[in-house]
């Protein structure tokens, strides 16, 4: 898998695709990562500029299709194949594990990062085969949804974790939410491990996992839980912990109603 | 505004919030950002370390609880004042612009970023007081979550953009898309820029955006035209555009047909 990502700041993204995990899987050779300075392309070569003012007014400035382009050509060449091509924009849909999961299958991919204003729509026109955006939020450029998209994919990608179990019992694998997890000492400020974790039960540890997992999920991600897959007894238990919550709800509001004073008498 | 970043990367955290505009704004003084290395806390004096394995076995470590704490309580101790603070997790509720603006108005905000396989729940129910997710995928850890909300809070605060519309008519903001933009050279690639835009009529210009905006919107994010306020005008033109789709549509599946043959005997 090659990853090339175009942005004016290519500094920033080195420093977050040269550490940890993503910087030793690119360093020992499961993963090609690249970065370009869209500025190395202005057809100006005094001032490198690459933008310039949005036609029919307004603030701000817009990247200009040209430079763009050229770092794209030079990118094909450079590696001889054609790239998935995918700009980052709040107008993309949004990126989720399932688009990540068929990302990790691709050969090579391009990450366009746009600034200022965003980029000239021709070159979108031109290049871009999909837009994405990594959530309904607004950021000051693409480089960071590039990182997001850049670490959710390659984390896929073969040897980059260190055992497939790891990924395989993350978040949203399963469609279930992790688990509450415990590491040493037993007991910090008062609050104890789990019993059944310090056990050596597998089995009975398991189970109990699994029901924290539910329970995490209904509790806090109840739209989660809907697309879950489940068995019988998931269902079940999930019933259970439904009218266990509803007990739970009425009786905060029932303490935090004002004792009417009748009560009192008895 | 002051941002605390709790994290095992304090160079990448750097890299990213010292960069373009949130770097300029704190160089300016506008927001106060600060990253902390939870290393620095541990109570291993020679090794500095911060994990350990899970309790009830399983893969991977798990961040131990003081380190995280006595962090959090040097932050306190340096800022005089308790941090909101927010556990970037799978878990958490999805980050959103109106949470973004929220959280602008607060006056301290602390960004815990989980490593390895997460951490110690203990340190979680102590501590902290929302956890966040950046969107359903699973990253190899919680920096770029961090680093995201960061940006997406900071750009709001006053003075860290240049000019209020900058923001005010971003996407998002009035839960439209944006409409596409153009800049020099009027034509490129053979493809040429809308003649209306460079009409210097204002009016006719902006009525030309607003449109491109519902329209960006019904086709990229049918989800959001729904949330979207739009003034009995607008609810027609989404209308038109609607039987337009749909008649684009029903064109290409027809294109998609194999001719019958009995047409041809025309």
């Amino acid at each position: 898998m090659r990853i090339d990502i175009a942005t004016l700041f290519v500094e920033m993204c080195e420093a977050v695709m040269g550490e940890s995990i993503i910087g030793r899987a690119r360093a020992a050779g499961h993963i090609q990562v690249q970065c370009h300075n869209i500025r190395d392309y202005s057809p100006d070569p005094k001032h490198h500029r690459v933008d310039d003012s949005p036609y029919g007014g307004g603030k701000g400035m817009l990247m200009q299709p040209e430079p763009i382009y050229a770092c794209y050509e030079d990118i094909c060449r450079q590696s001889g194949s054609k790239p998935y091509v995918i700009y980052l924009s709040p107008q993309g849909k949004v990126f989720n594990q399932h688009k990540a999961k068929e990302m990790a299958k691709m050969d090579h991919i391009l990450l366009l990062c746009g600034h200022y204003e965003g980029i000239d729509q021709r070159v979108i026109d031109e290049i871009v085969d999909e837009e994405l955006s990594i959530g309904d939020y607004v950021l000051t450029g693409g480089e960071l949804g590039a990182l997001v998209v850049a670490d959710a994919v390659c984390r896929l990608c073969p040897g980059v974790l260190p055992e497939e179990e790891c990924f395989t019992q993350d978040s949203h694998w399963n469609g279930l939410l992790e688990y509450p997890q415990y590491t040493r000492p037993p007991v910090w400020h008062d609050r104890e491990v789990p019993e059944i974790l310090q056990s050596g039960h597998h089995g009975n540890i398991e189970a109990w996992r699994h029901q924290r997992s539910l329970e995490n999920t209904l509790r806090k991600r109840p739209d989660l839980i809907k697309k879950a897959r489940l068995d019988a007894k998931d269902k079940k238990y999930v019933e259970q912990l439904r009218a266990q919550i509803k007990a739970e709800k009425e009786a905060e509001e029932a303490a935090q109603q004002p004792e009417p004073a009748s009560d009192r008498e008895e």
